[in-house]
């Protein structure tokens, strides 16, 4: 199987494994009882209109390092997702970042108004936890233990609300001087590295790896994290609307420093191979079975090209 | 000690385990790397705003009927009280109920901003979990699964979340029929009343209660939550802003259709004392030891007096 049809396979698995989670939160309300129509639409909305899946890609091919079948990591990787998209969700809001395009189509607020897109997130975060806490995730209490510890501190004041949160503080601050490359890059490892490091590790967690394989997860992670965001950074600085299926150039237009801003075009890219170099060497010791996340190393860095 | 006492007492240790609990959660953000300083206020302000944290009393005590020392109870108190907050952070958000005015003070997105309501939500929502994932909270792994789950079905689509949605559907929906009563109960059974069953509930976890104790302890759970609905009613119906410490007949003045509305005020009243006696009955069994929950349900009820 090639890259792009791995990716695709497991994009299709997550798709359903989402609708399915989705379907068991609303029938639980069922019955006689009115049961929260635009809500559900919301969450629906949030969670299936499209998106590539590349966290719970990570999760997956990280957790087959270890020699985990792809079933055996669907429902970490779905609650990863829901995450993901529990913070798109919130992000977009007009309090927040104000966008009204994702993928090509209206954020979740622009399509069922803010309340809704506030309860979707709410209520995708909070199915993320109850996804984990399942048995079908993993037979070990221990390990659902540690997968939620680790997505909560992915996802909270010290992972993405954090990031967020210095992001909107930075740029709502009259007066104060722009963000250092330094503060840019905590603020990134923050905002979107946490849940890609996160993803990663998820899978030694499942895979009940030691110390050295767990941590040699996490390093891969961080450096696909910030390889993901300077690419991020290229294409808002590079792109156009039609590709990137969003605005761009958003930052530039509101005078925001960012990777691409501090460093120059060149050295970011310079940049972006070195990350990748770096992903990749940590992966060595996995030998063959790296190779998807090899892959995926290399796929995070060319989607500028 | 009085129940005015005991409840006192149960707010305080709650306080400082709040405290203790975000202290801990900003503290891995410090070093060199900037923090998001407007974040942590308004987490601070969502949570340590006062509040009776008569949730966390319902933890600790329903775990007291067990034999479990308050020490032993009082992080899954914390947790619950970080939902409830969180919830309050989220509701009063002008997209929401779009209240200015709690414990007579400004709320989170008045005083900081909606973006940073938003936020410390969310990380409130999220600590929650991260703290149940603890040993600390439970030495018994099942156990902290189990608070997991049931916290997160509570929050959830078939709890707050979805009680939150059907309420705002019902309001904003031009030209539907106002709620009936029964769909009204069902709205605040979801809304409110989920997270103070599941605080009952938690306590017989706790204890690692058989299924008939654990049976108890939702239904004293699901009859205060309905006293608690009733008596908020009255409360708005009759109360004045000074000594409920918001904006009171807000419901009335919107044309909206509460419990009192629509059975009147002497079967509401009728109603809250045919709750608390069958809140009362189901703790017979427990003896002695359930002085405090019985005293509490007669706390409940006698609000509006």
């Amino acid at each position: 199987m090639t890259f792009a049809q791995r990716l695709d396979r497991i994009r299709g698995l997550t798709d359903t494994r989402l609708a399915a989670l989705l379907r068991t939160n609303t029938e639980r309300l069922e019955g006689d009882a009115p049961s929260p129509e635009r809500l559900s639409q919301a969450i629906r909305h949030a969670t299936l209109g499209g998106g590539k899946r590349f966290r719970p890609f990570l999760v997956i091919e990280s957790a087959a390092l270890f020699g985990l079948p792809e079933d055996a990591a669907l429902d970490t990787a779905a609650a990863v997702e829901c995450v993901h998209c529990y913070s798109l969700a919130h992000d977009d809001l007009p309090a927040m970042d104000n966008d009204a395009l994702r993928r090509g189509q209206p954020t979740v607020w622009k399509a069922y108004g803010e309340w809704a897109a506030i309860l979707a997130g709410d209520a995708l975060l909070t199915a993320a936890f109850e996804t984990l806490s399942q048995p079908a995730t993993h037979a070990s209490a221990d390990v659902r233990l540690q997968l939620i510890a680790g997505l909560a501190r992915a996802a909270g004041v010290a992972g993405m609300v954090g990031g967020q949160a210095l992001d909107l503080e930075a740029e709502r601050a009259a007066g104060r001087a722009p963000l250092s490359l330094a503060a840019i890059l905590h603020l990134q490892r923050l905002k979107t590295g946490a849940l890609i490091r996160f993803s990663c590790e998820a899978g030694a967690i499942l895979g009940e790896a030691g110390d050295e394989a767990r941590e040699a997860l996490r390093r891969y992670g961080d450096a696909i994290g910030l390889a993901f965001q300077i690419a991020d950074d290229l294409l808002d600085a590079e792109g156009d609307a039609a590709t990137v299926g969003k605005a761009v150039s958003k930052d530039a237009a509101a005078g925001k420093a960012t990777l691409v801003s501090l460093m120059g075009r060149e050295a970011a890219r310079a940049e972006l191979a070195r990350v990748e170099t770096s992903a990749v060497a940590v992966l060595l010791p996995f030998g063959d079975r790296a190779g998807p996340l090899i892959e995926a190393a290399r796929f995070v860095a060319a989607r500028n090209r």
